[in-house]
């Protein structure tokens, strides 16, 4: 019998569904299996619904420093919590249907159920009424995912102790809240609800807080956030939460000695671990690796006709991976000529609290241990005309540039609106630039992005603004 | 006799502070004429002042509009226009102290008065009290900048006629007013105040809004304004104001007749003028063209040892371009090995009305008339996440490849933040990029610049959020 499919794919997130759009659009008959809603955790419960969260937090900020842009407010303001949660998820929602109508249009074939994968290149789909239904195709895409990572000592209980998915839908804002981790996900939340007005502390268990960014962004996001009124401990451990009482007690073990706190809600943020449980891999012989599935470097598995992308697998659990990924997942598969691997070290990685944190490539520390003989250059945004105009003069525009050929080994930046300006470098540096091409690149004024000539003219000893 | 100085800068603006610090680091004795405010126009009437006055426009509009984001507020809230200006006033003057601080870092001397070119490489600087000195130099730049340009039907009488630079420090927020003009200047003030609560007109004498930009851009950034209250008369032209009402009655020649508008405040803001005039050229012999002075690509004029940079001479009359021209000049004079000619068909241009525009290389119709077969990419921004969390779907993202070698020969935004995105695109294009190679640099999710990434995607039909 002739396979039903080309393409089936596994969950339908950033990795999945992307994955189906360019099968289909590559001519091959597609299918998605989901479980839940189309878009997955991201436009569900991730990326998206947190940036609604954090805009209100942001206006919220504007409202109450509004004095300092000259504008007067006669009454009171405060966050109606409710309608900032019913709109973050009107935003996924409209997200998730947009995704609805992209499988329409690309003719793909939505199957809601929980698939599992077996061998003889099927799926069984089981839908919520426990009815299986098999289908067949030449090639399976597993994009199932990640979720929040449980800690032993710290049992998610789902209304005491929550996860992310729990603190972007909570009916009522609490007094007090104490994350676990300092990701991404943790300081995001942390800054949506302290500047809302909850009394916020964040647990690290490493020695500063966003540890996988370099040195000098961790220090800085600590200054800011202890600015905001948020309590940060680090190289600390949460080794048991009491959930008996009204508030729960937290116990904290902190380079000071054990330490406790009274909180309405512990928010548990600390990483992700993929979605590999129960969608027959065992059964078909797909191989994982430190909890994820094993690829090559076109996602291809183990196991002829299996493929894997995304959080499930290899490289940095974000959406955009897993949407790159897919995309070069299918064109291998498709037989298209230009395909080749993903450079993983030319990932941007963004965090979308006050100031913002974007960064990509090699950190200072990260450089000089790969034995590099660095530039570095850094231009403080105090020193900026448009982050001044903006009222938002913290943070500053780190970049790293090789010595001897000028090659540009990371960047590493901290204020406002630097998410939106590393997508420069991630592009010149596929471009293979060197720091003397960036600064013949007139950057507009006035603007952060021209922050990233400044700091490259710091490196070169160039530097006009300093 | 030696010549006093390596370096006579005329005018500090950004081209001249940035011509005097590059002159003072390549180790050339260098000294600054200013008239009146370090930083010249730019920093004390122009890009940055401007800037703050937008952003408290801005944060009143995201206080008007603060139940969209779940906030509330009990009583009401109003710009208090004194504050806004002295607001904006304050942080112009931090940027002309930072240029002081530069001046003395870098040893530049800093020469108070009006300054006049004479032939010998001389200069003659007449200070307040009506004292002249004379300086001699081996190098004479001359970044004397612009000034706004006045219609000959409307005389500029700095009450109800006024400039750009008036209309930053009025002291009674105006209950309507006409602006003439759509640039930059034109559209940015026009948002100010119209936000504000001021009832604003523009009127063009083009046939639409922001003329130099793609005429899909017009069409969008008219269709926002009208949202806004703002009313826009194009292909017209105020032919008389009298001032001699309490009101000034304003008198437009409109494809549909005259029209008369009653108003508080006239606008003029129709471009801007080279700054030429008593400053020696004449007695020098530099030449001049067309209101400008003239250069060679490396911005000698024709009498050796005078050279002119930034909006006195050619190019767009735009801060960044004139700080680019500075650095070029010095180097030159400097005689490092790798100056190169400045590519004026790869300068940005942005303005930061809400939505924010921002441009780089041929627009569509140029592109055609260029005789390229073009690709054209759109991406609305109502498809991205990122905008539509930060509740601003307007506008979009559009692309215009060269469809033989892939060349990419234009990018023309619209919308939330896209001043801070353009920067890529020019990086790219001086790394002469492909198309395909931008598909493949791994832009972040969510952000708006990875809306450059989904309209090459259409540029190249593949994609995959449309």
């Amino acid at each position: 019998m002739a396979s039903q499919y080309d393409v089936i794919v596994l969950g339908s997130g950033p990795g999945g569904y992307v994955a189906a759009i360019r099968a289909s659009q590559l001519g091959m008959k597609t299918a998605i299996v989901e479980r839940e809603s189309l878009g997955g955790i991201c436009l569900n419960w991730g990326c998206i619904p947190t940036k609604a969260l954090l805009k209100s937090a942001q206006v919220f900020e504007y409202i109450k420093h509004s004095e300092n842009y000259g504008i007067t407010i006669s009454g009171e303001a405060k966050p109606d919590f409710g309608a900032v949660i019913k709109r973050s998820r009107g935003v996924a929602d409209s997200m998730s249907k947009g995704v609805t109508f992209l499988m329409k249009k690309n003719k793909i074939d939505v199957l809601f159920g929980n698939g599992k994968v077996k061998p003889g290149k099927k799926i069984d789909v089981t839908d919520k009424d426990g009815k299986t239904a098999e289908y067949e195709a030449k090639h399976i895409i597993i994009a199932t995912g990640g979720r929040a990572r449980a800690l032993p000592a710290v049992p998610i209980d789902g209304e005491k102790v929550i996860e992310y998915r729990k603190a972007m839908s909570l009916t009522k804002q609490p007094e007090s809240m104490l994350v676990i981790g300092s990701g991404a996900i943790g300081v995001e939340f942390a800054y949506v609800y302290a500047s809302m007005g909850t009394k916020v502390t964040i647990v690290e268990f490493m020695p500063r807080i966003v540890p996988v960014e370099d040195e000098e962004i961790s220090k800085e996001l600590a200054k800011n956030y202890k600015k905001l009124g948020v309590d940060i401990y680090t190289s600390s451990e949460v080794t048991k939460v009491d959930t008996s009482g009204k508030l729960s007690k937290v116990y904290v073990k902190t380079p000071d000695g054990e330490k406790t706190f009274d909180v309405e809600v512990v928010l548990s943020a600390a990483g992700v671990v993929a979605n590999i449980e129960n969608i027959g891999l065992e059964e078909t012989g797909i191989k994982t690796e430190k909890g994820k599935i094993t690829t090559d470097d076109f996602y291809r598995t183990n196991v002829d006709g299996y493929y894997a992308i995304g959080d499930c697998t290899k490289g940095q659990a974000l959406a955009h991976v897993a949407s790159a990924e897919a995309i070069i997942c299918v064109e291998k598969i498709a037989g298209l000529d230009h395909v080749e691997p993903m450079n993983y070290n030319n990932i941007p990685g963004c965090t979308y609290c006050t100031p913002e944190i974007a960064s990509v490539g090699y950190t200072e520390a990260a450089a000089k241990e790969a034995g590099y003989d660095i530039l570095v250059g850094k231009f403080p945004l105090s020193a900026s005309g448009k982050a001044k105009a903006a009222g938002a003069p913290e943070g500053f525009v780190k970049v790293i540039f090789d010595k001897k050929y000028g090659e540009w080994l990371g960047a590493h930046f901290i204020g406002y609106n630097v998410t939106e300006i590393i997508a420069e470098v991630v592009a010149a540096r596929r471009l293979e630039t060197t720091g003397h091409e960036i600064l013949k690149a007139v950057h507009p004024h006035p603007t952060i992005s021209e922050s990233i000539k400044d700091a490259t003219e710091a490196a070169y000893g160039e530097a006009i603004h300093l």
